[in-house]
């Protein structure tokens, strides 16, 4: 039969970076373009003493529905380690989630209706720029500059858009640019959102995965207001495959947050929560965090060196302080979509700039290079061939 | 400060079930209301041997991101399983979600605009209605009797109601009423959904909770043109906390509902997806589903007994074949919802009947009574104590 589907699934388009995933997942194609993390960064061996002695001594707990809130131990050991970090007053609550794209999803879900506005970053993570999309909102981009998103551009935006319901940023070592917000900035834009009345959706995944200078106030840290929906997520810091983050948000709209989740999907899986907890309960968190900080400093380092020693005259880039990825500019003669085509027939994956801007026919002469994903050695091997690609291009 | 919520969640209230749950929640309450499968049905040994085997040989798969459709050895095996009773066709395929709630989720989301008429029977599930209100769909209503939806009132709705997207219904062992749709029934229904070309969702939780009886085909296996959306479940079999389910429809379908979970969640957890994909393959499948029939059908007998021997003076009720639940109801001249409250207050809690209809002002003098929650000797227990409540009311 033909189907007719909604408005808001009609015009979504799947994830381009997650079909060239999929057509770049044979093994012999070096990846620079996922975002997993290194699975030599996973805690292997914990995990598996801690499932073991889950099964065995709370195997029921594990396998019976929870409540929709999280599984409590894990939420107050969250809410107890974010506060260390100056993350949620008195009026905050939390929610654990099924990943943090889920935090988007029900943020936009409780705040906003259809035709409302939501201002991002451009470029930005194309998983939430899709989820604002599935509920029909106007996307209203505000560029990103090295020091992250431009304020004044924003302040513009906020007074010509009525209804404008959120900001969503991601301070820290953006995806894709790499950016991190600076704390004038930080300020600049918390004071906006209160100018303007409007909420902010602070998504915060790579925080922990700094390898370079000194972290900065997060922009929770300074809402004095309950204007700010924090996003946290274990996806990079321990595993992504378990699929548990959180919100951080005043408890009323921790509250509505809850009865949407409820709807979506009930709740968390419990197992997984318990995961999460005990590993924070028994192990030492920050020397993993620490570990994880230098896998990822010895990939960037490397990935940077080759960019610098062998195309430094394709790619422009500046070195992020941490996260992930690095965001490379090609010369304006250089046809973006061309070179990564190319790479891809050479065996190497990179996302073009485009898969991440706010509009559609937004231009970009960018491309996400991904420095998780791959070993060492297959971080040299690709950047090798890239450099082969490059110069068909120059 | 102030928030103005969307009002697709201003509306909505959280579950009264997962209220009364958690107000009901200390150990000394009698659970007559939750839905929980039966402690002593989960495979305890068996999922602790497997969760060991995958963290010693495949855990970094187990730990990575994947796609989005589901873990592909699960896809597969579930696929092959729900055919062997008649559901897929060739033009069918599968989707692995976070429990069934997600099936509901995610067939509205792609195929609802709000205001779209939904039709569910009434009462029913509150985790789905509560799912199609925060789509802001309309609900119209279709009281269920014995042997199902009522076709001829089905007929009626879908004459009158221009807009009409989707058919919800649970045809075997229905939450709350626990009513089995008949065979006729089950036919008739699928020739209005052609007749008024709208789509059918059909959720089958229970379906291999049968305790007597023969089973009955599902609509899903009379689907000629890809009308049914069928969502599966496997924590009634298998366990509820690990929110592993699925959905069967035609490719197209499946297509945009993954697209569609891109954007929630990004694929279900993938150690509970191979957590169930290793069940399957290595235990023996159908004894399982045996050995919990068996569970469930002493349960039952054991609440059907005590009901017509010490509380038929107050409750009316089928004895259903199948499922979790007996629907009770109450003389006319007995105030349900005081009964409910005095029955919490003498520690055994029960589910009022208006937390399932689908009108908010719709009348019930029912209540929903769940056998699998409590131990035996606590079903007695219960009883015992509703037979004493009752001499307040008659």
């Amino acid at each position: 039969m033909n189907y007719k589907f909604s408005a808001r699934i009609s015009t979504l388009q799947p994830s381009a970076i997650r079909e060239i995933l999929k057509a770049t997942s044979s093994p012999d194609v070096i990846p620079l373009a996922a975002g997993n993390p290194a699975p030599e960064a996973f805690p292997i061996e914990e995990v598996r003493l801690i499932s073991q002695s889950i099964f065995e001594n709370r195997p029921v707990e594990a396998l019976q529905y929870g409540v929709t809130e999280g599984y409590e131990p894990l939420r107050k050991r969250v809410l107890e380690n974010v506060k260390s970090k100056g993350i949620g007053k008195n009026f905050d609550n939390i929610l654990i989630t099924s990943g943090a794209q889920q935090v988007m999803d029900l943020a936009v879900k409780v705040f906003c209706n259809e035709e409302d506005t939501i201002i991002c970053e451009t470029p930005s993570f194309i998983g939430s720029l899709n989820c604002f999309r599935s509920y029909r909102l106007k996307l209203r981009g505000v560029e990103v500059e090295a020091d992250g998103i431009n304020v004044d551009m924003l302040e513009k935006v906020l007074k010509e858009e009525p209804n404008v319901k959120i900001i969503y940023t991601i301070p820290n070592f953006q995806n894709p640019s790499g950016a991190t917000m600076s704390l004038e900035k930080r300020q600049r834009l918390y004071s906006l959102a209160q100018k303007y009345n409007v909420m902010i959706l602070e998504d915060n995944p790579y925080g922990d995965l700094r390898v370079e200078g000194e972290d900065l106030p997060t922009i929770k840290s300074m809402d004095t207001d309950g204007r700010v929906i924090y996003a946290g997520s274990f996806s990079k810091i321990l595993a992504p495959g378990i699929r548990v983050g959180y919100a951080v948000a005043d408890s009323t709209i921790i509250g509505k947050m809850t009865v949407g989740k409820q709807t979506s999907d009930v709740h968390t899986p419990i197992f997984n929560q318990m995961l999460v907890e005990e590993w924070m309960a028994k192990y030492d968190f920050e020397s993993h965090i620490k570990k994880i900080q230098n896998i990822y400093r010895d990939k960037l380092n490397i990935m940077s060196d080759l960019l610098d020693s062998e195309l430094s005259d394709i790619f422009t880039y500046v070195k992020p302080q941490g996260g992930l990825f690095v965001w490379c500019k090609l010369p304006d003669s250089v046809d973006m979509m061309d070179f990564c085509k190319t790479s891809a027939q050479n065996k190497v994956a990179i996302v073009p700039g485009t898969a991440f801007t706010v509009e559609p026919n937004e231009k970009s002469n960018h491309v996400r290079l991904n420095f998780s994903t791959p070993s060492n050695e297959k971080i040299v091997k690709g950047l090798k061939i890239l450099s082969q690609v490059k110069k068909q291009f120059i």
